[in-house]
């Protein structure tokens, strides 16, 4: 599994409806927080090994209604 | 009680009408101030505990008509 | 009375001392708060009308052991 | 419970000894990633509610020996 | 009296319009000063003592045809 | 005449000092504000005709003692 | 031969169309990356010496549909 | 002489049409260069000692078809 | 595979030392380039899947003698 | 020939000393300009095509002494 956080910035007043649509319709996002700062979320998504990053985040995460612009980071070990 | 700082970017000389709006009509708030900078306006909200900060920056305070951008930032303790 | 936001950035691991000493010896400080983002904590000051601002952020708080960066915010006007 | 996330910068090639120590000897570190970008390490804290974010930031995270800088995001509310 | 700076970025080839217009039709406005650097013109205001200055910068000189950004200085103690 | 204006980065608490070395000691440094924001001064300097801007900046302002950055902006046309 | 790199940041979810069309249409493009951060895209290039890098850029790059922005980096010397 | 120059991002795909624009219709500008990084051009412009050069750069240059944003950089002294 | 690039900034000078070191003693590190802009190398790395990136950063680039600073892109797919 | 242009910011006071320096000790600098902004100077140079731009710019303008920082700018085609 590869584990990756997204920060998303919506659309004004439209975070919550972008984090409810993410949670249900899109299988890899794991949790959605909303957040302190300039973006308003910040999801973290579980996918597959060898499943493509960039693919899952421009068209799954951007295509979301009332999505403004995302940042990407990939996580490469866990310590826990 | 939890207490927040907003700044907020404005459409071009609406700050003031957006600063009277959120007195008058958003109970959290406590205090508005225009400010120096880049920024119109610091708001200063009071939320009851376990109040959720995310869907009021969002939902109350960014559908403000006339708020262009906003910036939150999240206060731990207070020292008086 | 002029208002006043004092952004500090600490050493590391110095902020609530720097805070606890903001507050017990600078008589003008009123509230310090910690907080999110990229700076440690928020001091809000009144100040005399009158009274030079700039010679208070330098002299009274860049000085303050611990003290390694500020950023200054000015209020015009209150809405309460 | 509060969740935080904290970007943290470490001395040129220290972010491992960091991350191994952070959740070693820091109870409140529920996970640390390594991660892509201009940080090294994202860490994920769990907090009792209550617990001061900025006192745990400044006492226990920026004193970690290797520790050089800190960004800490503050989650609201998580859609899961 | 107060005296600030507002750095004003124009629309593209209307600077010296904003100028001329600033000068004759605002009477806080002192001097202006087309600049170097990303702003266009920087303009000197005096405000009586009292006067509010958001309620200038925004009311004042962000309705000025052809504004379409502003940051603003404030000074705190001249010395000449 | 040529104005400038430089925006001073001062040792923290020196910003004071390097204002009253600068009027007392420079010709050209018609005015020190102090300000809000990132920097510490503006210092607006004439010129004369014809005089080297860079060799006052550098020489002149950058060595005063307690100067930590600067940053110049050059002014075209006065609208008054 | 001349290598260049150009970051690419795309329209919200168009960034794999951007890829495809860049590979399948414009010769110079030898590999596109879909990555981490701010940026969709990094493309490589190889261009013939003293073919215009500027004209390339401007003229195959940003013209492809889709494309929002472009920030262009030059290679020197390749160590291999 | 006075010597200039100003950095030019264009509208997508109209750079050279800017570059050969600016070089054709306006006399004051000498070299234009296509640049890497962020913008696409950088023009080298001399202007005769007292030409003012704020009008010249938002009156000549900004109202060329195809300029979306300039910064400029005055030079005070060339050593050669 | 995994692919992934490295921007580096070096101490003033050191630039040259750091690629040659880095192609003959780092097995992961396939090209450098010495490019534009504000950072002095990019180095294009090689890692079996499942090596750890982060690891394989701060404990084999930045320890190299003579890097500054890192700044981590992470490729998801190669188009070519 | 190819022709690059460096902006470069220097120790305080010590502008002036590196322009002259680079001008009389390396040959490919053909001007140095003291410049408005947050640098203080800016270079022009030819070099030879196919002479390393890398190279030079770590190993013949870093390492001048007062060099603080450097940012390198590749142009393409000249408009004259």
């Amino acid at each position: 599994m590869q584990t990756i956080f997204i920060m998303v910035k919506c659309d004004l007043g439209r975070a919550y409806d972008v984090a409810d649509l993410a949670v249900q319709s899109v299988a890899e996002v794991s949790e959605v927080h909303s957040v302190s700062g300039q973006y308003d979320l910040m999801m973290k998504c579980f996918l597959e090994d060898g499943e493509d990053i960039g693919h899952f985040v421009t068209g799954q995460i951007q295509t979301l209604d009332g999505v403004k612009d995302t940042f990407t980071i990939i996580t490469f070990k866990a310590f826990t």
